[in-house]
């Protein structure tokens, strides 16, 4: 298996990106690397070479960029150059900590969608703490203006990567909606509860409310990417407000608080892993012609591990070409509210 | 100043109804209560009939029916008489612990919409703990399907809102959007901001995005229903989670943990509270011709209380006239997203 690795993206990049490679080098003898970037600064951070291939690249794409024109400017970009290696059959992921809109347009217009596809999404790997377990969620963002077609299509790209990842036989797929009675929603998600509940191949078990999503009520969770990436974004600032606010209150309560937090230390540290979803891998653009996943430009080392773990199940249980199977055989007719 | 109060609403009604009510009764010599429901339960429960008058009725509305047509089948509903008392002008407001729904129905049929909302908006208000604050947001679920103008008419709703009942000299008004950047969002939102960036009345300080809400970036947040009610239930959910967590975490750790849990139970008792915003009182529905004040079917009488006298406040500050005077003089074009 071959990985093509964006080197230059991310806050702390080569740096991270090479360390959490050659970790994931050492476990995994099948694997090989491609590094895109900056020669110099790659080499300066590599302890050995094995199973490791540099390619020089000339240019970054920055955050702050907007991300199709970076993307066709930029012809030596790292993480468009790793692109390009994907589309050639030379590399059969791609992995990139850099910016989303960036590898989103580089997995659209060089390595190119799954025909069926009309959008892919972007799905984290997000904990149940109720279960001890995890969900699946998309889009988070992929996409702002959303078809019912599109939450079709995410439906059946969740299952195929519940099935074959964490080899659930019969994923549970919800749509998150604003409330659990079939007829709730706006025009688009109650056409789209019409498409997912006439599906004989998935099980889709109705709306679920965004109260319920960390309490692994589904498996799969189909949602618009702007209203996903509101949940995803809430989920987040509230769990970060928690953990400042009870910082805040212990210290302000006193000996007795002060003697307790410090008690609770290793309990609070737990609790805040349970929340660091990086070790679940890296977000994936599902829908694609082969697996593009994105780790936080923050990713320490570990995440970058876990992303090239999570890579390589993916290559291996067939997600992406079970995905073009799947609508090489079944073709959607075009929903009305898709005009 | 006469309150209508639907006192059969709510999981635990007329009981805590009736118990806030008459708390608010003794504490505000200036309101008269009219109490709508089941005469016979209703005085089970009066310990003093000061200032509270019953007006029997012989129907409630049930959280399981089809709002629209309840209310339109149940003449005799405590919700709907309430309702018809404000629309004649033999109350000023109405307050209800009942079906959302509903109580949107009763405001827009029976008490009516201002002249240049097309609809209004439902928007409870929230803490905001990093400046021991609070903000306003506001659609939360009254409408699904939302265009432009409704999400700018949310804006002046809820610029009155803050300006008259918490006295901001200058609200700062923000989108809620996929990103920060003036270019971010669906059509919808994108033509959204064109459309506050426009009028020199709002401090319209842009986009913000979900992670920030707690944060105090905003003292009014304008989303549209869809994405609003996912954000505030992902909200709600998480701080439950994590409060969950916490407890399990702490009952795991051994006696060391559950030591430093039993210090620090006043504390986190003092968190719980942080997070229970009914002592800012209810969910207004805004851009009606009267306050309609909805609080949660399992209010206590602390919160039916803190409900009535944020109602009191909005009568006394002239929310909904500056409303009804700003529409008056400046009607808002169609804008072409408006279809």
């Amino acid at each position: 298996m071959k990985l093509a690795v964006d080197a230059m993206g991310g806050d702390n990049a080569p740096k991270t990106i090479i360390e959490g490679v050659e970790r994931a080098r050492d476990k995994f003898p099948d694997i090989e690397f491609q590094l895109y970037g900056d020669e110099k600064k790659i080499r300066a951070e590599i302890k050995s070479e094995t199973r490791l291939t540099v390619v020089p690249t000339t240019e970054e794409i920055l955050d702050t960029e907007e991300p199709v024109r970076a993307v066709r400017r930029k012809k030596d970009a790292s993480m468009v150059v790793a692109a390009q290696a994907v589309k050639a059959g030379k590399a059969d992921a791609i992995f990139s900590a850099g910016s989303t809109g960036a590898l989103l347009a580089s997995g659209l217009f060089i390595i190119g969608r799954i025909k069926g596809i009309d959008r892919p999404g972007l799905m984290p790997t997000l904990p149940d703490f109720k279960n001890d377990g995890q969900f699946n969620i998309l889009d988070i963002g992929a996409n702002a203006d959303t078809k019912p077609d599109n939450l079709y299509q995410y439906a059946v790209l969740g299952n195929y990567y519940a099935k074959n990842m964490r080899q659930i036989d019969n994923p549970r797929i919800a749509l998150l909606n604003n409330g659990t009675e079939p007829e709730k929603g706006d025009l688009v998600h109650k056409a789209a509860y019409q498409l997912l509940a006439a599906n004989p191949d998935l099980n889709f078990i109705g709306n679920i409310e965004a109260r319920e999503l960390l309490n692994g009520a589904a498996d799969v969770v189909v949602t618009d990417g702007f209203t996903g990436n509101a949940a995803l974004k809430s989920i987040e600032g509230t769990a970060m407000a928690v953990m400042r606010l009870l910082k805040k209150t212990i210290l302000a309560s006193g000996t007795r608080g002060k003697l307790g937090g410090l008690l609770l230390k290793p309990s609070l540290n737990t609790m805040r892993d349970a929340f660091d979803y990086s070790r679940y891998g890296g977000a994936v653009l599902l829908g694609l012609q082969a697996p593009v996943v994105k780790t936080h430009g923050t990713a320490s080392p570990d995440a970058v591990y876990y992303t090239v773990s999570q890579i390589r199940d993916m290559v291996q249980n067939n997600v992406v070409t079970d995905v073009v199977d799947y609508f090489g055989k079944h073709q959607l007719e075009k929903h009305p509210e898709n005009k």
